[in-house]
């Protein structure tokens, strides 16, 4: 007997194994739209006069991210921003599918391209001291250009497409290694703490992988479905990830249930005693950093050296 | 070609996954010893004019810790003391080997038989509202029974065997869950807080419980080796050690790292905003208890309804 949709009886297209209910395939896309809508209203992440600038890589989770947003709120001021990292076989088709997206979704798409903007492909730290493992640079160029260029453009809010099992697994790594100020600076929102810093919020903050994809392919949405061909999320992550994964198999809910009793009961006592460094001004591009040179143009000397 | 021991070169007999080194048989009875010596001193659990009465079951984890103790601490006034829980077809061989093991170690022993003393058997919870789940009023009655026994013979620490697996399954429970009081509760040493609680300590805090098999094996200790037929562990606290087991696979020296982080970072900062109950007396038997009427006499009333 085929499995029911807990909302209109119909025959269930997807099931959801932590509440252990079942969708049709319209009822999921209202499922998963109520809870970006639930989650933005609930960390108060956007405001109706914002300006908000969505990174979409073209994968699964930011593609789901840009369209889910433009239907659950159709009048705020939305715009997207894509950069190409200049990887051979990947970056071009990935622009092509966020161009195909946008055009679907109807929005404005800033792309930043590395190779015509600053003449470098993010491949070229494969010949640094970061060898094989550009993920951490490649993270610290993506943060750095996308709220530079949000700043210049005049938004006033950056969305990511930070998923619940990329918010897990940073936890359970910054638990197991007891790192507090980790565990403070991971938030659902990031309010602005410099002129320079445009707020960051994460609008898929308790929705998981799965999820995203299950949306995207019931929305026939244009996406990048192969993993970034240098590494992708970095090993670590995905060993995490997968970890977890395998947790939540032996424990109902456990994602769900770890977030919460970490915003609730854990996070409100370790931000009590932890301290945010205040930022300052990079001397050589004057954007905002924790230190007197910032990540990113740390980053660019290497490349230049 | 065999394994060689860390130590004397000889052929291993054990090896120790996290930190990845093989030991001869002698050779580990000393590595246990010396951990145990350690984790005494670094959370200076014992002083020289201690009473110490360790709280012996008749399984591998206290047989270690009462053989251990008498070696790393010849000097050191220390008696047993073991509950004989009326259960059938255990708790008789259970309290055989423990006779066995005091007579081994050449200690005093104090036995407490639930029958004889106060007229009931740890099964007779089985029929009140516990029915299936008993292992939460043997719980209360040991802890309640071992505190007041000691604290009338003039003991001045109790000494439970409590190893890394346990501590490290009860954290990932309380992390889970969000249980700032169960984190901040949970400590290799619990001051005396009142005059009538006896301070506790645990020497196998950084001890596994496999490493407490192999060294009662390796000193021919005898042991009760067959569970509690009435559940022993939990079910609950059995699949978590077990979950931890699978976690142990995946990241080496997880329970370390994990208890370490816990201590070292997380703990500071939970101890600065949680508040310990302070202890009154219980109405009923007079001794300690965070309420009016303490765990133990309200579960002594439901037997008696």
């Amino acid at each position: 007997m085929p499995r029911r949709c807990v909302r209109c009886g119909g025959e269930a297209a997807v099931g959801i194994d932590y509440a252990n209910v079942y969708f049709c395939r319209g009822c999921f896309k209202e499922f998963f739209e109520k809870k970006v809508r639930s989650t933005v209203l609930k960390y108060a992440m956007i405001k109706p006069d914002d300006r908000v600038l969505v990174a979409v890589s073209g994968g699964k989770d930011s593609s789901s991210l840009l369209f889910a947003l433009r239907k659950v709120f159709p009048e705020l001021k939305i715009e997207a921003f894509h950069i190409n990292l200049g990887i051979k076989g990947y970056s071009k088709e990935s622009e092509q599918k966020v161009l195909r997206l946008v055009d679907f979704v109807k929005t404005n798409l800033i792309v930043f391209d590395l190779e015509k903007e600053l003449g470098i492909s993010i491949e070229d730290f494969k010949n640094t001291v970061y060898k094989g493992k550009i993920c951490s640079p490649c993270g610290v160029v993506k943060r750095y250009l996308i709220n530079k260029v949000a700043y210049e453009k005049g938004f006033t809010k950056v969305a990511t497409a930070h998923t619940l099992d990329d918010v897990v697994a940073l936890l359970f790594n910054s638990y197991l290694q007891g790192d507090v100020d980790g565990l403070v600076r991971l938030k659902p929102v990031l309010p602005s703490t410099h002129t320079k810093f445009v707020a960051k919020i994460k609008p898929l903050w308790e929705i998981t992988d799965r999820e995203c994809l299950v949306y995207t392919l019931f929305c026939d949405l244009p996406y990048v479905s192969q993993p970034c061909p240098l590494g992708g999320e970095t090993t670590k992550m995905r060993e995490r990830k997968e970890l977890i994964g395998e947790l939540s198999t032996k424990i109902r809910g456990f994602k769900h249930i770890f977030l919460k009793s970490h915003m609730k009961r854990m996070l409100p006592l370790l931000e009590a005693s932890a301290k945010m460094p205040s930022l300052i001004e990079c001397e050589i591009c004057r954007m905002p950093s924790s230190e007197r040179i910032c990540a990113f143009c740390k980053r660019m000397r290497i490349l230049n050296k």
